[in-house]
């Protein structure tokens, strides 16, 4: 097998080459179609200190076959096509093979392309798992109430605005700050957009709704703090994906019963938690949701074949940070 | 009508005498039958700066009858015995009468007396919120797992053990510092029990359990900070009624993918969410479980009729900070 490895945090990807590994026990043997890239990678690669004397293969997003199944896996067999995320304490997908844990898996959308496919894994586990098991959104009690989400036009961002929409039935205010991402945002289904480089109180208090109960912040927590403290509704709560490198003010929440819970995609995977496979079954209901037309993919642009210099050109139009949507490369 | 109420943050309370008022909109007029006390009281009394023209009436726990409603009521009718906190903006129930909305009132319990009742809704409400509405826990999903109660022999604590066990079916492991303390939480029902003035972890991983889902600060939240974060399981949720003084590192929970939350129980009236009809149905619920026998009354002494003098010896008990459950007066 051929995988794609940095050693440096200042290096283009090198190629390795391999033995294809076996599956055991819960894991499937992937031959990678398709991959996408995520601000995680360019995290995970910048904190290689020093050189590596194994190359660190990195990737958190990818959809192929079926290989090879190992003897405690019940959930998927050889031929399935399958999109998964995958688990950050692993080897990762920029490659042509790799193991995944099937818990953690699920079927591929029939509908879609393997790049469109590849777009979806990593940011519909984080948009699913922030939106519905930390914000605890249930459109049964939750429908028509109000959530604003701080960088909607990024990777999590497009497809936490379709989610917030269809599947938690709730009034969508996101922030986008060129036309471009604006309309974007729009085509996903935001009802209201404002801009997150003028002030947000101010703006979202001229929309005339009330106060988010939710908010997910997609961007600079630290910078958006205070901000989401003021606006928060009375017994809201605030979700984050992005680290604090500052302490902040808890008890300005106080008064409102309110409060602030992280989302990271990788808590299940990483800490073999009971209902890790929570991952696949939200993986295929957004597969169903893809199929049926209620999503789509975020895919923006696909780069090209998967190898070091698409791989660099790749982590350019991410590091930009104007990425809409997402970005793929084929196997 | 009679009421008490300070004038200063150092003097003792003063009589009132005031005109009995009218019920109008959502209110009831209520004869007051017993009163408790609760932390709370010293806070706002101490807050109290120079000297008011005005005397500041404060209390937050009471039972009592109606004896009028007003005309946009529904709920109940003159002759109900009725328990309720109240609401922290208005004037509180150190007094003969008072008049609070319906929608934050239940019925009290049949079975109890006057004091025994007058003990449970500020910290009924409180617990109740903390548990089922902040902390969100479902006893369908969450039967078995383990809560950390820091503090569970004061009034909080002593309802949030019994309503921990018997409505969220958790096992409970609580805090207490003296043999008295330590055995009051035994009789509520707290299976494990650990000392909050030595090492909360490694006590707490001695037991041999899986770190607590769900942790409910009922103590100094600047103190206890840390050791939370560390022992709190992840998708954990904490929750605090002790406001900070110190900002605090969120990022500490990121791995997890845990967090934080208030509760403070006056949210609901102080702005007027559109679901504060909530109290009215916990303390409803609450009523039903006393008289069943499910929940114990948390009154651990009567201090006697309210007066200045009682009202004095009540706030020097809290004040010592080893009161275990309520204090109530009589009318």
């Amino acid at each position: 097998m051929k995988s794609f490895g940095f050693n440096s945090n200042h290096t283009v990807a090198q190629v390795i080459e391999s033995q294809t590994p076996t599956a055991t026990g819960h894991d499937l043997l992937i031959e990678i179609a398709a991959i996408a890239v995520n601000p995680v990678d360019l995290k995970v690669k910048t904190s290689i200190t020093g050189t590596l004397e194994q190359s660190k293969v990195i990737g958190w997003d990818a959809t192929g076959i079926v290989i090879e199944v190992g003897d405690q896996t019940s959930l998927f067999k050889v031929g399935d096509k399958v999109f998964y995320a995958g688990d950050i304490s692993r080897l990762g997908c920029y490659a042509s093979h790799q193991l995944v844990d099937e818990r953690i898996v699920g079927k591929a959308p029939t509908s879609l392309s393997a790049t469109e496919t590849a777009a979806m894994p990593l940011t519909s586990i984080t948009a699913w798992q922030a939106l519905f098991s930390r914000l605890k959104i249930n459109a049964d009690v939750d429908a028509g109430k109000n959530i604003l989400i701080i960088g909607g036009a990024g990777g999590v961002g497009s497809i936490a605005i379709q989610l917030a929409k269809t599947v938690g039935k709730l009034n969508v205010v996101t922030t986008a700050s060129r036309v471009q991402s604006e309309q974007w945002c729009q085509q996903l289904g935001a009802d209201h957009i404002i801009n997150h480089h003028s002030d947000l109180v101010l703006q979202y208090r001229t929309l005339g709704l009330d106060d988010p109960d939710y908010i997910l912040c997609l961007n600079n927590t630290d910078q958006h703090f205070a901000t989401m403290a003021e606006l928060i509704a009375p017994q809201g709560m605030i979700c984050s994906i992005v680290g604090t490198q500052h302490k902040h003010d808890l008890d300005c929440l106080k008064s409102k019963s309110a409060g602030f819970v992280w989302e990271f995609m990788f808590t299940r995977p990483m800490f073999k938690t009971n209902d890790m496979i929570e991952q696949h079954r939200l993986l295929n209901t957004v597969a169903d949701l893809l199929d049926q037309g209620t999503l789509k993919t975020t895919l923006s642009n696909t780069i090209g074949v998967l190898n070091p210099t698409n791989i660099s050109k790749a982590h350019q139009q991410l590091a930009s940070g104007s990425t809409m949507g997402k970005l793929a490369l084929t196997l």
